[in-house]
């Protein structure tokens, strides 16, 4: 059993845990919590560990057992979790990866189909585009829902907030392990090929003249959502083919990008439904 | 000038940002930020404090000088200010308060046509009804998504978060001032209200047969919300007229509160437009 968090394995996740950079260049991120711990695709994970008060909870020795799992005493858990009531489980795993050819092809819909969901059929991609999202829970929020509602794939460029953050982890209640990412180097450029492929890009943005429920869905589509503060940039938002708005009433002058981002999947999800 | 955190007010207005307790005794709450507190209802403002380095920001002279004002030092306002990057202005705000009868009668228009809005038509009332809700950032997204599709008021039992925490008033993005609402000390008792007033009542449930987008939401309608964790209580859930259901994709066993309340919402608003 690990007592100590002076432990060159605790440090580590702690590091971990803490630094995007270290997540990056290692390939692996931590999560917690036994959803999200014994849900990881079992290729994945690299390292277990559980508290001493974990092993005494029955519900979870079967799946546990599936595992080779380090004991760690519960002030070393407290340690080395991100949150304040940590749930006793941790996983080191590896990050996945996804090439955005495999987003087109509908790699959403094979993960779906190895475990044993097939999910609506996607006839046609149904993509996000991020741009510079700096909140940890819109992002996991967005990759949550947006498994709920069919996409197959979220773009993201390097301005926005980790996807391997702890907060964004979190929030994607372990749909993280299911919805195929990209994220570039050159959102213009991704954005551009696109649109080479035939997928319409649509702009949540004020001055858009069609309603977001008008447009038809059932062919390519993807989305630009912006910056919670600032939106999209005129550059980014230069590229759509068409903008769209949502309707709002009283003086709100906008959403919250995760819900609009929801409304958008979500209009998709109807009409192809 | 105030330049010690040991001065009386100081040392109020951090009690306001702590304690619920203190401001539910008061009736008024602290709103930080040019936008919240330079949009708060004139006769609403107790109390605004601004720091020097606010002063010198021209753009907010105009609008400020039609309030009295106090001066705080930056390290003051620093101290006072429930953010780690204080914008250097705050208000000391009532709480607004109003009747179930003025929720269901439209309080709502009346608002919004006093502020020159008179939004769409609310034929029918259109209210989101809460159960313990948990996180104050949904609370709040729930109130600015509302305002956007055009809710008559948002219901919320006593476990709900505090509507008048910081982080909520922050996730309103000033809807707060605009969107009606009723605490209930008897959630039960005030859904049974509303079903004598012959408004529809309908619980987002797991166990709904029915998709979300067929009932006809034309007349009054009310949605039932329930906790991020344990989702509404058998015996809130129990008093619905109908179970209806998100559909949802992939292994996503459930949505993010604010974003199932949300295309609930919206969907009113569409079926409305």
């Amino acid at each position: 059993m690990i007592t100590s968090t002076g432990n060159q394995q605790m440090k580590h996740i702690i590091q971990l845990q803490k630094k995007s950079k270290t997540r990056c260049e290692e390939r692996v991120f931590v999560v917690e919590g036994p959803r999200m711990a014994l849900e990881a695709p079992g290729d994945w994970v690299e390292k277990m560990y559980v508290s001493e008060g974990f092993l005494q909870e029955p519900d979870w020795h079967e799946k546990l057992s599936e595992y080779a799992y380090e004991v760690v005493s519960d002030s070393v858990m407290n340690a080395i979790s991100d949150t304040k009531t940590p749930q006793g489980i941790l996983a080191v795993v590896r990050m996945p990866s996804y090439t955005l050819e495999e987003l087109l092809k509908g790699k959403y819909q094979e993960n779906m189909q190895e475990a044993g969901n097939a999910g609506m059929l996607q006839k046609a991609p149904h993509l996000l585009v991020l741009e510079s999202i700096q909140d940890p829970g819109n992002l996991g929020t967005m990759v949550r829902t947006g498994e709920g509602a069919g996409v197959s794939g979220i773009i993201m460029d390097k301005t926005t907030v980790d996807l391997f953050n702890p907060k964004t982890i979190r929030a994607t209640m372990g749909s993280l392990y299911r919805v195929p990412f990209f994220i570039t180097e050159d959102l213009p450029g991704t954005i551009q090929e696109l649109k080479k492929r035939k997928i319409s890009v649509y702009a949540a943005h004020l001055g858009g003249r069609k309603s977001y429920d008008e447009p038809d869905y059932t062919k390519g589509t993807a989305f630009l959502i912006g910056n919670e503060g600032n939106g999209l940039s005129d550059e980014i938002a230069g590229l759509a083919d068409e903008y769209i708005r949502i309707p709002m009433e009283g003086k709100v002058e906008s959403l919250n990008a995760a819900i609009a981002a929801t409304l958008l999947m979500y209009e998709v999800n109807r009409q192809r439904r």
